[in-house]
Formats: structure tokens, sequence, C-alpha cells
């Protein structure tokens, strides 16, 4: 997998139309006939596919955390296995994710409220496993002496915030493109860890 | 102004009622009925205060962004000149914000797309001159040469994120007080400043 490539849509069109709705009104205020005309389908068309409006965010929502997590895989197997590297392609990726697909990841970080159940139980156990992956990374670092933060626990989390907080303010029209962004936050989360 | 004191309520109840149903429900899924009903009022007695359901929501999110600035202003008025002060209370100012009004945060931060027009505008504004006062004092630190980023205007824009992310993560339930938090969070984007 080429995890630094986003040339391809990721979602289908269903999901993309009901992503683009959940962008405008939340996921509460959006009626899957308000779906159905953005897809350009019946409303019994879209449940032929989906079962509910939730299904949709589960599905919008799902899509994202593996998607995420597939190229943070192929980021650290790239890096090989010094901390350092792997550190730094962590945070290229996690960048480079929440510019090019800030408004999937906005929904997905926006409306975990609005999962039900074992949706819910499901979203936050893919959550922790991405977070597990900089933490990881974190904890060699500080055990090897590489990152000298004394607090390796808020750091990972405020730098995997600084990452996710792309996805609210990034939009393509700005200066940066993700990749110039993704190199500069490199930088910084590495002043962040006491590198 | 005890720009540290977060022991009063700090919106009046309609608003507070308001709050907690876009917090559940999400803005464009809330009807003024939910929120008159969690108020103790009538339907017409809401709008004698507030309009519309639109009304509701310019207040929270006017509140919240003149309570920080508020807090923001003294913080620095206490650091007194140095920069590095005025960094350090700026940073606990903002951390203990998001920690203490997470809820509050949360809303102005992902129902901005919901304000409309005017008040959408006033609330850019209003997140312009926040912004600026940390923008300034990190540049005032790069130009005294107490900070070493290299990217001044990403690495503030990154803390800012960091500090505003704390009202995504944060429950009073966490092991950390908020001034435990803030305090770490202070050593951390210090670092993350090249300081």
């Amino acid at each position: 997998m080429d995890w630094r490539n986003y040339s391809e849509q990721e979602l289908p069109p269903v999901l993309a139309a009901a992503l683009a709705c959940f962008v405008e009104q939340g996921y509460h205020g959006t009626t899957i006939r308000e779906v159905a005309g953005r897809a350009g389908l019946s409303v019994p068309g879209i449940y032929h596919h989906y079962s509910s409006k939730h299904a949709l965010l589960e599905g919008i929502v799902q899509r994202a955390m593996t998607d995420l997590y597939q190229r943070s895989e192929a980021a650290l197997a790239e890096a090989g296995p010094g901390v350092e590297e792997r550190f730094r392609l962590l945070i290229e990726c996690l960048v480079l994710f929440h510019a090019h697909r800030s408004e999937h990841a906005f929904i997905a970080a926006s409306e975990i409220r609005s999962l039900q159940d074992d949706a819910r139980a499901a979203h936050i156990a893919a959550r922790d496993r991405q977070q597990l992956l900089l933490t990881g990374v974190v904890n060699d670092g500080v055990s090897a002496g590489v990152f000298a933060t004394p607090y390796p626990a808020e750091s990972a989390r405020a730098v995997i915030t600084m990452c996710t907080g792309v996805a609210q303010w990034y939009r393509s029209a700005g200066e940066l493109s993700p990749e110039d962004l993704a190199a500069r936050y490199v930088v910084i989360t590495r002043a962040a860890m006491g590198s």
C-alpha cells in the first residue's frame, strides 16, 4: 500500500453523499431523503445498501479508521526498526491523512457521540488501537533516550490532537501543501518530544 | 478577573439547556421544544428571550469566545512583559479553559458551520483575535531569540490545536486535574517552540 497516495476517492458514492450531508448539517440534522437526493438514488435505493442512517455513519467512521490504520502500519513498515524514523513517518502519515481527508476525519471525530452501542464500542477500540501506535513509538523513544520529555503520555496525546486538529482547519486552498505541512509538523512534534 | 477560577456556572439556564441538547444531538438535531423541556420552560418562554434556535447557538458561541478572551487578557496582564512568562500563562489559561469548559468549547468549535452570516463572521473575527494573542507571543519569542522554532506560524497553530483539542477528550473523571494538565502542557508546548 502506498500510504502517501491520496489520489483515489476513498468512499463509495452513497457514503460520499452521506458524508457531504453530515458535514453541512450534522448527523442528526440529515435525513435519508437528503442523502438519497444527493446520491441520485431513491430512498429505497439507499436502504437497499444501508439499513439505516446510522449504518451510513458507521460505514463512514469505520472506513476512516481502517484507512488511517492501514496507512500507519505501512508507514511504520517503511520506517523499519529505528525509533526516530518510526516517529517521523508516523507523524507524516497522520498529517497527510488529516489534511487530505479533512472532512472525513472531522465527521469521524465530531460524530462519535452519535454512534450507538456496538458501533461506538468498535470505534473506540479502533481509536485506541490507532493511538497505541504513536504511544508505542513515544515510549520506545523515551526508553531509548531519544526523547527527553518528562511526560510521555501527555506528550503523545498532545501530538495526536495536534495532528488530528489539522482536519479542523486545513483546507486545500491553504498556503502549504499537505506534504509541506507534514514536513513542518515532523519538526514541531519532534521538538515537543524533547528530541 | 480571576482567570483561573471556574467555580461559577458561566451560562444562564436557557443557554445551559441548549448547550446540553447540542452536545447530545448536535445543533441541527435539536428542536426548540427539547430545549424548552430541559430548561423547564414553555416554547414561547424560550422565544421571549431568544428569537430562534440560531440565537441560542450564537449566544453560546459568543460567550465562550468572550470568556476565553477576557481570561487570556487577564493572564497576560498578570504575566507582565517577559515573553516566557506570557507564553506560560497563556498556555495555562488555554488548557484550563478547554478542560473546565470542555463541552462548551467543543460545541463552539464543532458547530461553527451552523452559524449564519453575521454570526459566523463575528465568530471568525473573535477566533482570529484570540489566536493573535498566541501568535503575537510566539513571534515576540522568536524575535527575542527565546524560541528557536523555524516555523513560528505552524508552531503557534499546532500549539493552539493542541490546547483546544483538550476539549475533545478531557473529562473531569480523568486522572489529571485541569491544573496538573495545564502545567504539563506548558512544558510540552515550550519544548515544541524550541525553548
